[in-house]
Parts: C-alpha cells; sequence; structure tokens
C-alpha cells in the first residue's frame, strides 16, 4: 500500500479531513469527514484505477485497458487512462446517470452501452478486451485496486496522528469492498461498512462467515452500490480485521445528501452518502465515540439532486 | 493578523487548497481554490467574527453584541458568541435568504428582522446596542475583522510555499473588501476584487483612486455582495496594495454555481461563486497564469441553487 500512496503521490487529490458541528451535534459524536467527492473524478474510484493502471508495463499499456461499471470506476479508469496516455474502453449500463457516462467520454474513454437487464457486462468486457489484447480493470477484485484505494486509509490514519486524534471506528459506503477492504487495511481502523437496503451482501456475508450473494434487491438510488456479490479478496480482508456491516434506506441516503447540502456543503452522490446516513439516522450508534466518515462520491445529475433535497 | 491565527487556531477551519481538471482546461490557467464554503458556518465570515468577539474584554463579553448582515457575517457572529458565551442580537432584512435566518436563530442569537427598502439597519442596530451597553460588531469596518479574514490569506501563502509553488494573482469575491483586504495583506500576493454587476463599488472606487458609492443598482442574487459603499480602511489597504477590480452578471455567478456543483462537488451560494465565475468567463484572462481563487460561502436556499443548476 506504501507503493500505491508512491504511484498516487501529486496525481490523486490528498483529500482533508473535514469537521462538522452540525454533524456533532445530530449524532452526539465527534466525527470526521473524509470527503473523496473532492478526489479526481469525483470519486475515491480515481484511486485504485490510477494505481492500477500505473503498474501496467509498457505492452499492456500499448495494448489499452477495458472496464465495465456503472459510472464511478468508469471515470477513474477514464482519467487516469488519459493521464497515462493508455486507450481505454469502458462498458457501462445503459440507464446509467448521464453525468457518469457524459463524463467517462470527456475523459477521451471509447463508451460501450449494454442492456443491465439483458446482457452481461463481464462477458462484453471480457470479449473486448480479448479482441484486442487488452487488460481488464475490474472494479474492486484487484489487490492494486485494493491497494489504491487503501490510501485514503493511510491518509485518514496519517492526519488523525498529526492531529493527536483517534477514531473508534470508520463508516464505509460499500458496493463490493474494494474501498471498505483498502481503508480497513490503510487505517488500522475497525471498521463498519453501510450497503444500500437490499443491496447488504457484504453485511449479511460477514455475518454469515461466507460469501452470500443477494438476489433480485430490485432498484436503488445508490447506482453506484449495486454489487450482488462481493469476491475472496475482500471477503478474507474484512473478515479477517473483523468488519461488520449495516444498511439504509434509500430515503435515508437522500435525507443525507440533503443534509451534505445544507450542513457540509459539499455535493454527494446518494451511494456516496449512505455511509454519513448511517451516522445521521443512528444505523451506527455513535453516541459519545469518536469516528471516520467516507463521504465516497458526488457523481449525481441535478435532478436526483433536487429529488434529494425536496427529499 | 498573526495574533488572529493564533485566536483562531482549533476553531476556524484551516480550510485546503484544491485543484480541479476541469477548472484547469476551462481557463487555461493553473488554479488553486480556497474553499470558505467549507469554513465553520458556510463562509469565511466566521474567521472575523471569532477573532473580533475573542478579543473583547469581560465587561464587553458580559454586555453582549448587535450585528447587522444580510445572513453570512449574522451566521458567524451568531456562531462565535454562541462559542465564546457571548449574548448575541442580528439585524437581517425581512428578505434574506431563509436558509441565513435559520442558521443564525440556530446558532442561538436573537434575531430583529427589518424591512431594507424602508429602515436603515444601522441606525436599528446602534439603538439596540446603545440601550443595552452592547458592542456593535461590523461586517467590515474593523480591523479585527480584516485580520481574521486575513488568515485565509496567511493559510494561501502557507499551503502554496509548503507545495512549492507561488501563484499569480488571487480573485476574491467582494463586498466591503473586508475578505479582500485580508488576503491581500495575508497571502502576499495580488489581488483582483470580484463583485456583481451593479454593486462594483470596490472596483470604481479603486479605479477611481477615491471612494465611490453605487446608487440604486437593482436586485441581484449575490444577496452576500451587497454593498454600496466601501470604508476608508478597506480602501487605504486595497488602494495601497494595487488592487483592482472586475465585476461579473448575476447569470455568470449562478452558471459558476452549476460549474461547482458538477465539476468540484461544493455547494456555493452566487455571491460566494462570483470569483469562479471570473475566472471561467475570462472576465480575467488567466490563460497560461496561476490563480488562487477564492469560494466565499455556501448558504444557498434549495430553490435558489435549483436555478442555478437549470441555468
Amino acid at each position: 500500500m506504501e507503493a500505491a500512496a508512491v504511484r498516487l503521490h501529486g496525481h490523486a487529490v490528498r483529500t482533508p479531513l473535514l469537521r462538522s458541528d452540525a454533524l456533532d451535534d445530530a449524532t452526539g459524536a465527534r466525527i470526521w469527514l473524509k470527503p473523496e467527492c473532492l478526489q479526481r473524478t469525483g470519486s475515491f474510484k480515481f484511486r485504485g484505477a490510477y494505481n492500477r493502471l500505473a503498474a501496467l508495463d509498457p505492452a499492456q499499456r500499448a495494448a489499452g485497458v477495458v472496464a465495465f461499471s456503472s459510472g464511478n470506476h468508469a471515470q477513474g479508469v477514464a482519467r487516469a487512462a488519459q493521464l497515462l496516455g493508455i486507450p481505454a474502453m469502458i462498458v457501462m449500463p445503459h440507464d446509467a446517470p448521464a453525468i457518469k457516462i457524459d463524463a467517462t467520454r470527456d475523459y477521451g474513454a471509447e463508451v460501450v452501452l449494454y442492456d443491465r437487464y439483458l446482457e452481461d457486462r463481464s462477458v462484453i468486457a471480457h470479449r473486448h478486451a480479448d479482441e484486442r489484447g487488452a487488460t481488464v480493470v475490474p472494479s474492486f477484485d484487484d489487490p492494486y485496486i485494493v491497494a489504491g484505494q487503501g490510501t485514503a486509509g493511510l491518509e485518514i490514519a496519517e492526519d488523525l496522528a498529526a492531529l493527536g486524534e483517534t477514531a473508534d471506528v470508520v463508516l464505509v459506503c460499500c458496493g463490493g469492498g474494494g474501498l471498505a477492504s483498502g481503508i480497513a487495511l490503510g487505517s488500522g481502523l475497525p471498521v463498519v461498512t453501510v450497503e444500500p437496503a437490499g443491496y447488504d451482501d457484504v453485511a449479511r456475508s460477514l455475518a454469515a462467515g461466507t460469501i452470500l450473494p443477494v438476489v433480485d434487491p430490485g432498484p436503488t438510488v445508490c447506482d453506484a452500490l449495486q454489487t450482488l456479490v462481493m469476491v475472496p479478496l475482500t471477503f478474507d480482508i474484512l473478515r479477517d480485521l473483523g468488519t461488520t456491516g449495516v444498511s439504509v434506506s434509500d430515503a435515508a441516503a437522500m435525507r443525507a445528501v440533503a443534509f451534505a447540502f445544507r450542513h457540509l456543503k459539499l455535493v454527494l452522490e446518494p451511494g456516496g452518502a449512505v455511509a454519513l446516513a448511517a451516522a445521521l439516522e443512528g444505523v451506527v450508534d455513535l453516541r459519545g465515540r469518536s469516528a471516520v466518515v467516507l463521504l465516497s462520491g458526488g457523481n449525481v445529475d441535478a435532478a436526483t439532486f433536487a429529488r434529494c433535497l425536496a427529499a
């Protein structure tokens, strides 16, 4: 992970730890916020993507990369590839937020849309990769990706130490567990994963001690966190470190987006606000404790954002 | 100003310097953002207010403070007073944004509303202050206020030095010139003030070499910057340091709010986005140059914010 930090130095934003009176008042806790919405491409995903791509050898770089993603990993890979001069193709669901598809194209990637209800994005991505000898860049099932996301955890540990502080727990927005694994390793602090209701495969897998998928969970406004099953890489890390998980409703995530607008002056997407929601709604009881809350992304359409503010 | 920095240490947020690929691309410049929307109370005003109140003696503290403000100074004074245990009365226009009036009350201040078209807020404030022997806390005509705002300038200079960087110019959102004066003194860098069109008394005064008011400028969406005339304190500082000024339209400020939503993931109020607007619209030509842009506040109602995103 130190190697990842060296690779990302000067390329990823070293996001600050922020404090909020309103949040401390609302939770009865002492909370630091890690706003990865301020990261390049608007989410933490740039960290892992850049770390993965920067480690490719010249032949691999020339052959290009292929990724599949609903949008934040897409932007992270596209921007990292642009910075490193690597051709990138991104396979995205046709109903991904327009802001994410547009930004991915703006970063110079070739975008291939697929129907998430009829096609398998993994099959599409691997077919395209095989055709051109390109490298598939997974969104979480890769040690380089986990290490890259983990640099945010290293920064948390360093910044708390510089303040002479510590934290009892880190609340992390969670899809496949790449960020949570990295934060758990990098920060050395206990992690609680937060998923959207219905997509709580990580929480249930960790509770059961074995990987469990979720089945037909239905739609969620947290488009960034629609992962149905984790992988041994992230499961093993989180299980070994004693991580537990919770989930929050879409309504709670949207209220957290509104709270961040009003009190934090930060733009969060619903999926980037679930950890904040867990704190605000008492899903994780933080009273009298100190905590770090990951704000993992802010790539949200104006219409969805307006719905959150009205909620 | 170093005394102000000591007073504010541990109380004000040390806001970071942020970078944005999209902003550099849009301007052809190398830009650092100083996001004072992340400051306590959502604007830089907390700095000056806390510095002024913390310097009051015990008798003055017991007698309380009175301020008049359309909202950001109001919140800064109210919150500083709350932290220091000082009674605060704030005189606010009846048509100030609801989010600002509500927050000022939430910080424990007594709010007195007045009709900005029929009454003189200064007269009202001084009458209330005289009745109770309270101290009037001006929004910019006070050396403690200027020094407090200037701590943001000290931070800019320190953070640029730590990065081994410098900047050719600092663009500062400007009402009465308190922040601009402080930044010019604290950063040691050339400052360009940015005002809303029609409220460009600072730009015109600096160009003319004498204080000039604006008359009947009409409404503006930049409620934080509706100052009609500056004072010798701020005029003398800015004139002596060779500051110049520009102005931007309401439409440009609203487009900058939308840019900040989409690309910076920061919530700005229109008045807090005018310096960004001047950069984005080329009102100050930054091509090939390096600059710091102050983002001075983010206290905006959801309805106004939605109007900006639709603009």
